[in-house]
């Protein structure tokens, strides 16, 4: 397989966390978006949607969208289960993952930042500012959706919300979200990057890291 | 069930077809988002993401987030299935599903172009041409995804991507999107609209549409 990847992006970063907690070995083809390579012909024919990640399956098939992707590879290697066999379990991990993928990450997505900046003159600042607004939001909703007493999000090993949480933490670092209202998410964070297979998806670990 | 739904929304229009394909019983409670009742202490405790739709089930347990919803639902009555068998081909209709859901919608909402307005001073025309914008860009790379020579978008009969779809272009239409690019998507809008559990999910059939 090939994955189509930028370092920073966190919905690579997604799909990596999940290629290696169910063993999958995979080239990475870095696709460097500052430098707007997702825009270059041959890889829109890939990705009509201009982003990361893109996976390149053995046979030549390529899918797109990250959480269509993991649910692909959740399907393909069911072990280790990324959600809930459970129903309403499984709605309700797939709430917070949604709160984080939806809710958070694409309105911070780096297209949108970019359009605020070059169409409606946001400054840079005012753009840091957007980010730390949307995931403050974000996390209050998706504390509030946390189990009990739970090591991770919802049970004993981490699940998709975990790799979607450690995923935007990476940006929440990054961008200096006062994080002192989450302290669970910061507990869970800890917990799951002791695992080689988020330890080795971290965007530092990547080949197109500088 | 109760659905906690507001007229206009294009999630809470999803789950309502997803509600009336698989032949659910529900009462819908209104949550005016003009008027700011989603971020009502009481309807916070119930939908942490201040958002519609939150499905309320006959047991009293809640869930949020309208793709998570339709995933309870579709495994709760797996007829008519809304997503392919196959693993391939359903991250392929899920592909499309989150261009919608993630690229397009998410950017749209309304809380965001709220911000937008009152933090960083757009104006209501500028706002107009925020939402055009998402939704071409989304439309073209929608409609890339599309199967080929196929009624709905990837099959014979309606499943989540048209569902997606449909209630993306009651925004589109509402807005003033230019559809000349897309008469793909306007075809499957009409054969979808034409079935009777779309007609009834429509925002003008809703007890809380003026």
């Amino acid at each position: 397989m090939k994955l189509y990847s930028y370092w920073r992006s966190t919905t690579s970063y997604r799909v990596r966390i999940v290629l290696n907690l169910k063993g999958f070995s995979y080239e990475t083809i870095p696709v460097d978006l500052v430098a707007g390579e997702q825009r270059a012909p041959d890889y829109v024919a890939l990705n009509p949607g201009k982003g990361v990640p893109t996976l390149a399956l053995k046979d030549g098939r390529v899918l797109t969208q990250s959480l269509a992707i993991i649910d692909y590879l959740d399907a393909t290697i069911p072990d280790p289960p990324l959600l809930p066999a459970d129903p309403f379990k499984r709605a309700q991990v797939q709430a917070a993952v949604h709160t984080i993928a939806m809710d958070i990450h694409p309105v911070n997505n780096l297209k949108v930042t970019t359009h605020l900046k070059t169409r409606y003159g946001l400054t840079a600042e005012d753009g840091i500012e957007w980010f730390r607004h949307w995931m403050t939001e974000g996390f209050h909703a998706y504390q509030a959706l946390l189990a009990e007493n739970s090591t991770f999000s919802f049970g004993e090993r981490p699940d998709l919300a975990d790799i979607c949480l450690v995923a935007q933490l990476y940006n929440a670092h990054r961008w200096g979200v006062d994080m002192n209202p989450f302290p669970r998410l910061l507990e869970i964070e800890e917990r799951a990057l002791a695992h080689p297979a988020f330890d080795a998806a971290r965007p530092e670990n990547q080949p197109d890291a500088p």
